[in-house]
């Protein structure tokens, strides 16, 4: 953890000084994406330290081949990986034929980043001395348009300080890349054709067996004293291609290299056009130019804070702390695509091989239902409702039939790419956040209609593999699930999780009312449905049996549910008596240890609590609270969050806010020593439940939006916008009082703290 | 599975016909060893086709970098690998300048292999029709000495049936080899010297890391018509030095290359020393000749048989099959230096990596005591002794403190090779097989200076492991064990497995009761052991507790200790009533549903009832080989045997003698189809303890050798010998009566089906 290394700032991030140890951290931190694609903050110009370099385009992935130490049965033979895609970045800087380059040149000065997270853009700047005596200004500034997502940009301004002297900009692409996280060293990209016409440049490359094509491109233009520098074409090799300018330039005076680059890709355009539209792209990037395509890009983030901001005031770093996490969010993804999803690293790393966890559903979903327009969430579900067919495929891997639907533990185009056994097989509760989301966003949104247009078929391929995996234990005269982890992965292979168990029940339950309803309702979905699926009557009453015969192992002494058989075994010993030379256990434990000791990595228990809050009472709540909480080490960066929210309910402001510490700078700060690896970037979405449902305590009751704010000691006022069927909510909390304002036209019924208000458009009411 | 592969013969293995197919599973079946080296049957001149070569050298090892997924704290970051060793047998043989290749040749006629196991040669003999129209017929003699173990011999005879031609011999010797074992790719070798001197080469060569160095020679002589045929020196390159043979040889004549060559290690030689020493091996090989080194591996082989055979009349097949287990036995292991152990491959080939798993104690031991000297079982003790170091290491690794040793999975020199984690971590039953060993060596041998001298330090070291590895349930008031794999490895990370449990509660009270008599009758050796174990009387109390108060999962509804915790959730569906199509389990479900079946790999439960039979009456071992016998898919090649001899105790000789013949002709019928990659060496050693202890009924029953003979209806008769206390008895069992025979200088008392019989030295009794 480092709390000195970012400034605290409001809406920026900033380092001040060169450190050759943080270049790595820093290219995670200052990472820019816009949806579409994103890049770590890699320098422009030639580096020669220790560098993590890495540019991805949504949806572009590789099925790398898998590589374990012992196979078993099932595993996926390939799976799909994030893929480092080509360098469109690049520009080399020679000053009278000396090469820039940070690592090697005599000192660096005045070196700073900044990452402008109101206005989307990222700048760096630094004075640096070279061997041959010059002092040479630099200042960059990049980003990734958001109106125009395929095109990035990039003004890179050179100003020698002590003498005159000759520049050379060499901007270039080079597909010549290879991936930080490869099973085999395998080849990933083909480059069929490079081609350098005038200033721009193109390089098509296709991946490896998945084949997307890909166009790579660029337009450098350079200016000096208002005059533009020739160009002529460069080096051009297998994967390489550059165009070179070269121009006097006076001591004090700046000469100024734009280049706008970027991707054009087979997943949105046909194959044989990719360079036209790349053409078309840059023409309408270089008619704007410049100073129009950074004012539009400031334009299009003005809207997204407009929705999503909070603002807490009094705690400067706490400020900046959401707004990083809101940021990062919005960079990774906007909800346009139905294709794509959240992956666990963003556009920051490579990490975790795919894109979407369960992570999406459980904690993300409500970020984007709530700061979005309703598409968005639809969008999300719409991505597994697409993947179904695999996921029905994938479980008849293991053994399941008729229908069951297994979807992945981490996938990029429904396949699984996870391969412990441990997690692939047996981490089966990712399944029901699939169907829990699907009534997350029914009874946020109140829009019924994906259930009968989509959603039902997934809700009956997961109940049905819910059925076939528990099996009826004649000992306990109940239906048992043998051999799964739960959401705290510092238990494998365990016997009745009682979240996965609650779960699946409630999967059942839940799938058997939609159908009842989508019959009743939705008489020609239900046929399609019915002749799609092949559901019976037969079949669901075995559901039902199931749903209603379900073991939940319980332990009388402390009247809680246990995390799963045999819980109480264990020797019981609470973290906060744990040496703390042990800990994070997970780097100081063997496994075994670790297995065999009663701490838990993330909710477990308690995300059941989470989940179906309305099933338990608040005695109970605070029961298995204070049960489990004290046996939880949060070595998940999905953990704080909804301890956060629970021991705000409990009106235990105090803890709440210590989780929410944790969560909000986890990165910023480095907590976890690998934030060079990437950024995390879904428990940032776990970081804006824990203001909104934790302190603001957002909830729908009765089918009512309410809440039950609450303010941490430390801050002075905070406050949210919640897009709440397609009304703007703005709600300000001080420690005195809390303000409902509601955007829209017409008049809103919500509660707070249990009682009715009625919000009228445009009028501020206390609440 | 193919019987007609191998032809039945009581005492060779054949194979007739050649088959592109099959060579690498006849690499495997006709593999010759010495116990100091070993080789697959690879043919000596180039083959083109599809081959595993394999040259293993006993104790010559190599520390392979761990490949898994996904890293677990306390994984080996190193496991050593059995290590293919530079190859010595290659000669190269060119007719008219063509070479002589088994897959390219025109045809291959009267192909022919024998594995002679009563005098431990292997030969090959077959006519090529060569592309030139010449018809050359070839046949080779292969035998690794057993009095020289650093010397093997072949006879190479080549004879030209249809045409005079020229015949040049390319002997050579090579170290540029690779291991079809390796996880990075590593270079494994390093070699430093080549010279050849005359008709004899040498090649010096040292494993990278491990640093041992090796010598590998050869010496060569062609002889035609009676003389010698001169040589010449051939191709040197940096790992590779060959000479050179060239004679015209007229249509029906015979020209012969004798070829001696080997290894001198370091492990037993001073390094420098290495090429005078092997000159020396040569000498002693060449003043010899290759008759009379036939004549002195036909002895050897002998003395082996005349202690170890077993004879089977009227089942020819069973007859090989027991043969090819005692020679395989035999020729991986002869017990004459406690470095070594016995590889559950043996010298056939490099699966599972490292060569001492638990089969040793649990299997091999058993073998080895009653069919060699004494010090044989003795040196099997003792290199758990010397490892007891790093045994103490490993637990550390993982935690546990105060000398506590937790023995490998599988190791070469002490140390972890197995690497996953349900394995390394869980599977630690291993460690109990250690201490049984102890007792049953004491048992059988009635020699109890073993446990003073080395054996208790182990017991006390594994008793402080179990009684670390467990800790008391407050719920059971019991100690319980957590998060074990038992030896059904079909169960990972369970809780409660009543074998490790009931063995851990062994391991403790029987060390306890060794320190007693240590203390008691060895005083000397308890304040040595005392004084470096510090173990005192307030530890070895808190052992006595924890035996006294383990838990054993017991299920009073079918009164049957349960396999662990939660066994009868499981849905109990007998194997029998599998679909064929489902088996085996291993290749047709996903790991997955293994896990959460209730089908065992190879005994578990039962492993307790056999290594702690007096414990419990006949009428509980049939309730729980009733109870478990029938979820029993016998996966392993260690399961067979077990319930064979409990089958045979149980008075079921049918069953008894289907359990024999799974595992009595595994590899020659190649039931698995996996024979290729080798043999499977240890299960060897069940075969035998089925007959000897299954059929024979052989126990220590109140320290007195007794028998309680059966012979299964498909045999005529059956005869075995017993090396009991340094004086051998025989005895032989037809379907009439049972007779035995003591060679020795002291009346002998055994029982006999329950009554004393008093053999007398030379007397035939029956019993």
């Amino acid at each position: 953890m480092n709390q000195d290394y970012i400034k605290a700032d409001a809406w920026s991030i900033v380092e001040e000084g060169f450190d050759k140890e943080r270049v790595k951290s820093s290219e995670s931190l200052f990472s820019i994406g816009n949806g579409a694609m994103g890049q770590r903050a890699n320098f422009e110009e030639h580096y020669s330290g220790e560098t993590f370099q890495g540019s991805y385009i949504a949806g572009v992935y590789y099925p790398d081949k898998t590589r374990v130490g012992w196979w078993k049965n099932g595993y996926p033979e390939y799976f799909a990986k994030v893929l480092n895609a080509p360098n469109w970045i690049g520009i080399d800087v020679f000053v009278n034929g000396e090469q820039l380059d940070l690592n090697t040149c005599k000192a660096v000065k005045n070196f700073k980043r900044e990452l402008n997270m109101r206005e989307g853009w990222y700048q760096r700047s630094f004075v640096a001395q070279m061997a041959n005596g010059i002092e040479l200004q630099v200042k960059t500034t990049r980003f990734l348009s958001l109106d125009l997502d395929e095109l990035g940009v990039i003004a890179y301004e050179v100003a020698p300080v002590n003498l005159d002297c000759q520049i050379k900009f060499v901007p270039y692409l080079d597909s010549g890349i290879t991936n930080e996280d490869s099973n085999w060293d395998d080849k990933f990209w083909n480059t069929t054709k490079l081609d350098v016409i005038g200033n721009q440049a193109f390089i098509e490359a296709h991946t490896m067996k998945t084949n997307f094509a890909t166009c790579t491109f660029m337009e450098a233009q350079a200016a000096y004293n208002g005059n533009s520098v020739n160009s002529k074409t460069g080096t051009i090799n297998e994967t390489y291609a550059s165009i070179e300018f070269e121009q006097e330039v006076a001591k004090g005076e700046k000469i100024t290299l734009t280049k706008l680059g970027g991707y054009t890709v087979s997943r949105n355009h046909d194959k044989t056009q990719l360079v036209n539209v790349a053409k078309k792209v840059l023409k309408q990037g270089s008619d704007l130019g410049f100073e129009a395509l950074l004012a539009k890009q400031k334009e299009a983030w003005a809207k997204i804070w407009e929705m999503s901001d909070i603002t807490i005031a009094g705690d400067i770093k706490a400020q900046q702390g959401i707004r990083f996490n809101i940021f990062q969010l919005n960079q990774t993804y906007l909800g346009r695509d139905s294709r794509l999803n959240i992956g666990p690293k963003g556009f920051t790393g490579e990490k975790y091989g795919g894109s979407t966890y369960w992570d999406t559903e459980a904690y993300c979903l409500p970020f984007y239902m709530a700061t979005k327009n309703q598409e968005v969430a639809w969008n999300l579900l719409e991505y597994r409702y697409n993947h179904l067919e695999k996921a029905i495929e994938n479980a008849e891997k293991l053994g399941f039939t008729n229908g069951a639907a297994l979807y992945p533990m981490v996938t990029m185009n429904g396949e699984e790419c996870h391969n412990e056994w441990e997690i692939t097989f047996e981490e089966i509760h990712r399944n029901g956040a699939i169907s829990f989301a699907i009534f997350n966003y029914h009874r946020f949104t109140g829009d019924y209609s994906y259930i009968p247009k989509m959603g039902l078929e997934v809700l009956i391929g997961i109940a049905r593999f819910w059925h076939q995996r528990v099996n009826f234990s004649e000992d306990k005269q109940r239906y048992v699930m043998l051999g799964v982890t739960g959401p705290n992965e510092y238990e494998n292979n365990v016997n009745n999780n009682w979240y996965t168990n609650y779960l699946a029940k409630w999967c059942m339950d839940y799938a058997l009312e939609q159908i009842e309803v989508v019959e009743k309702e939705y008489p020609q979905d239900y046929r399609r449905i019915q002749a799609k699926t092949k559901i019976t009557t037969e079949e669901t009453s075995d559901w039902a049996k199931v749903a209603d015969q379900m073991y939940f192992p319980y332990a009388e002494k402390h009247q809680v549910f246990l995390q799963q058989d045999g819980f109480l075994d264990k020797d019981l010993v609470q973290v906060s008596e744990l040496d703390k030379s042990e800990r994070p256990i997970n780097q100081k434990w063997s496994w075994d240890r670790i297995l065999r000791s009663p701490y838990i990595k993330q909710a477990d228990v308690l995300q059941g609590f989470y989940f179906f809050e309305d099933h338990f009472s608040q005695e109970a709540l605070e029961k298995h609270f204070d049960f489990y909480e004290p046996f939880t080490v949060h070595e998940s960066s999905l953990s704080p969050c909804v301890h956060s929210i629970q021991a705000a309910k409990l009106g235990r402001m105090e803890q709440a806010y210590t989780f929410y510490l944790r969560t909000s700078r986890l990165d910023l700060d480095d907590y976890n020593k690998e934030v060079e690896e990437g950024l995390h970037i879904t428990s940032m979405a776990g970081t804006w439940m824990s203001i909104v449902e934790g302190f603001g305590g957002m909830r729908i009751t009765d089918g009512q939006l309410s809440f039950n704010p609450q303010i941490p000691e430390q801050w002075d006022s905070y406050a949210f916008k919640i897009n709440y069927r397609n009304q703007i909510v703005t709600i300000s909390v001080s420690k005195t009082r809390s303000v409902f304002e509601l955007t829209g036209d017409t008049d809103l019924k919500i509660q707070v703290n249990g009682k009715p208000v009625t919000l009228v458009p445009g009028e501020k009411i206390e609440g």
